[in-house]
């Protein structure tokens, strides 16, 4: 019975009925944003929107009893799985904001495209290569942060007033985003050497940030590139060795 | 008739003349921009655009007689006919705006000179490879957009007070323009914890934006460099592996 | 006589006499900005540099002496001599804003040291190769600029009042520098859909920037890395085939 | 005696010590930060902190005694000792900004462990083959700072005061944070052809940083990638030249 599930799940139509569900339901979320449209159909498009994530809840309980263990082994089951569950969630009391995450259902179309589901698997698994930068960015803004809330954070509360709110601010700085006229001028009429902070910060994190950008894509880019080259590579020289060896072979059975 | 119609066309003394239309038709476009020689000479100027466009169409006309159904298979063709069209709309009443889009013929250029086209059909060629990224940025932008309006909408009309609204001021952010000091440290004194939504929005955005630029490009010249190399590469195993089969057959028709 | 002078010129104390005289300059004319030691040494500053431009003069005519012909065929030659030159110009009167670039003499530095002069150099011969693009960006600037003038101008004359100013904006709003807080949502209050031309308008510069920028460096880098193992790759290549010949060879001439 | 003393500082539990009393400094330097922590629990995070700076000084120590001169040849065994250093000066009068550095502790954690050793390691060697442009650079802003320090000096002291203040403005328009509407409108409202000046430096230096960042990067990666490559492209090239050789020495062996 599980493997009749299994096959009616991965039928095309079925597929294609779930993709309109989630396209349907994306329309909806997105007409729950225009007032005029929540005047007059609110009541509609709240009925619309429990039909979709039920629909979703009973794909999942197919797809969980269809695959048993197996369905918690795939990184994109759980992700389904968190999507429609956020929605479950009650949302009132403190938890409301919950609500407007429901529109995260429409990144399900990501898993059931596998094109879509290839580009999110290729930077999720480029990531650990870059681990080590990433942890150095990490380290490099701790420091930054401890440093700035020590220096700055009495007179500029504001901006560096603790660990949190230097570490936005860090993070604005390293976009570049009104670094010097916003924050660097200000706090330099007060400590006029914050530069030699600042400067050096910008220039560290600005380079480990665009490292980390071109590196994952280029990285990336080069692996696709050369796999296909070296296959072809990689036959030529096995013909090239092959044929050697035959005549090799060849002369010396011959005798002298 | 048309094949002689064709060579008329495509002797290089039309062309240069099409050019030099295109090119006084720039001029005199951007003049009418400079209110003193428009108070003087705008009779004069009008003229010249009406000639340059009359030869336009007559030139058009031309190819679509030359070339028949072959004319509207060919891209270039198509913009020609768009770009030429648009100055043939009557440009009264709320159409006005088209009045400026006259200077879009300068493009004609474009598809003028071979080696500006190319760089166009390098780009417009590279783009499909790169859809899944484009389709991934447009539903993360759409998700965005739903949730900045939910929650953010009602306090801060005027960035995200709907769809459109939202999708512009992200676009904005995503840009790195005055995101902090213009748009999310405000927003924080309502929301003390929206930077949990901006930050991440601009991470995943900053590093799509550059996959995209970056790729798009790196891709292309390797392809470039690729087939150049290749071709040198080819031939040499192709005479490598040649050699070899004449050495085996060499050898095994000897005999022992 | 010629060639003594041209040896004496390269002898290695001579070069280092004017990197010397160079660096002497580039102190004193940057100790002209400092108000104080201005006050006390104003004359001796001045002295200073009119000696170090005379031993430029002298050089300069040396090598032109030395040199005939062949001197106006370098182009480092006609950028020394233009730098030099302009320290010439009597700087009285509206041209007195030349005085200030006298400090451009610094810039003989490069042309002095061979791997600065390579570097330059290697920027300067990899433009060509992007000539398409920069005349498309030309292009787009120019009927950007005047469509920006006709729409905008009338309202917002300070930013788009005329050709030249809308160039200069749209240059800002190529950089991404307050496009949005700056410049478009204030033109969006007057004009609601003016999106629709900036964003277009952003996406398409700042990609072609980017390709600009990318293309240029990792092209360069491309082919001085394929120069490099292509030595090494030819080497092998023609150790192969020239084997392949001499084994096809011998078993010829042994005859059947 | 010396040889037992580096066993034992190099054994996994004598480094994971290491590491633990690191994450522990880093956590109380942090604390330090937060002032309702201060006030209750100052003296013990300043006991913690103490004992932390005991226990590096004493590993350090070990080291100098273990490892002899050899100790001072190794750049990480510097920087260690650089940063424990910074520590032991007296905080107290105008050093007191040197208690915010003690936090740079925390930066030994790099070279604890071999794979962020590895990253640092990795863009400092990368450093000197771009000398070149760094040079280009420096020479560019001194210059760009002695004229515009000339020609916008007296008119906006505060940007352009002196050197300094001009190469600090002029990094902030190489950033291109609010290089237009914050410092070159203003500036052309006196002087109407700064653009002149300004443009051109934008472009220059942005395209000198992108060569830098981008340059640094690809390179490392392509010989990173080249390396792997070569590694089995010389043992294949390698195995075909011996294999040919023994053809050549059998056919010759035999006589005709």
């Amino acid at each position: 019975m599980r493997a009749a599930l299994n096959d009616f799940l991965e039928r095309p139509f079925v597929r294609n009925f779930i993709v309109a569900v989630i396209l349907v339901n994306a329309v909806t979320l997105g007409l729950e944003t225009v007032p005029p449209v929540m005047d007059r159909y609110a009541g509609l498009l709240t009925v619309i929107d429990r039909i979709c994530l039920g629909i979703f809840v009973v794909e999942l309980l197919a797809k969980i009893v269809a695959q048993g263990r197996r369905f918690w082994t795939q990184g994109w089951n759980i992700f389904d799985f968190v999507i429609v569950g956020i929605a479950l969630v009650p949302t009132a009391g403190p938890l409301s904001v919950l609500r407007a995450l429901r529109i995260l259902r429409v990144l399900r179309i990501v898993s059931v495209f596998p094109r879509l589901r290839r580009v999110v698997e290729g930077f999720v698994t480029a990531l650990p290569g870059m681990g080590s930068v990433f942890l150095l960015m990490g380290i490099i803004f701790y420091i930054a942060a401890v440093i700035a809330t020590k220096l700055f954070g009495a007179s500029f509360p504001e901006w560096f007033g603790d660990l949190g709110k230097s570490g936005y601010t860090l993070f604005q700085i390293m976009t570049l985003e009104s670094w010097s006229m916003g924050i660097v001028r200000p706090v330099m009429e007060v400590f006029p050497y914050a530069w030699v902070f600042f400067v050096p910060f910008i220039m560290v994190t600005t380079f480990a940030v665009v490292n980390l950008l071109v590196g994952l894509i280029v990285n990336s880019m080069q692996d696709a590139h050369a796999e296909e080259s070296n296959a072809a590579t990689d036959a030529y020289r096995d013909e090239v060795l092959a044929r050697l060896e035959a005549i090799e072979k060849t002369i010396r059975e011959r005798g002298p």
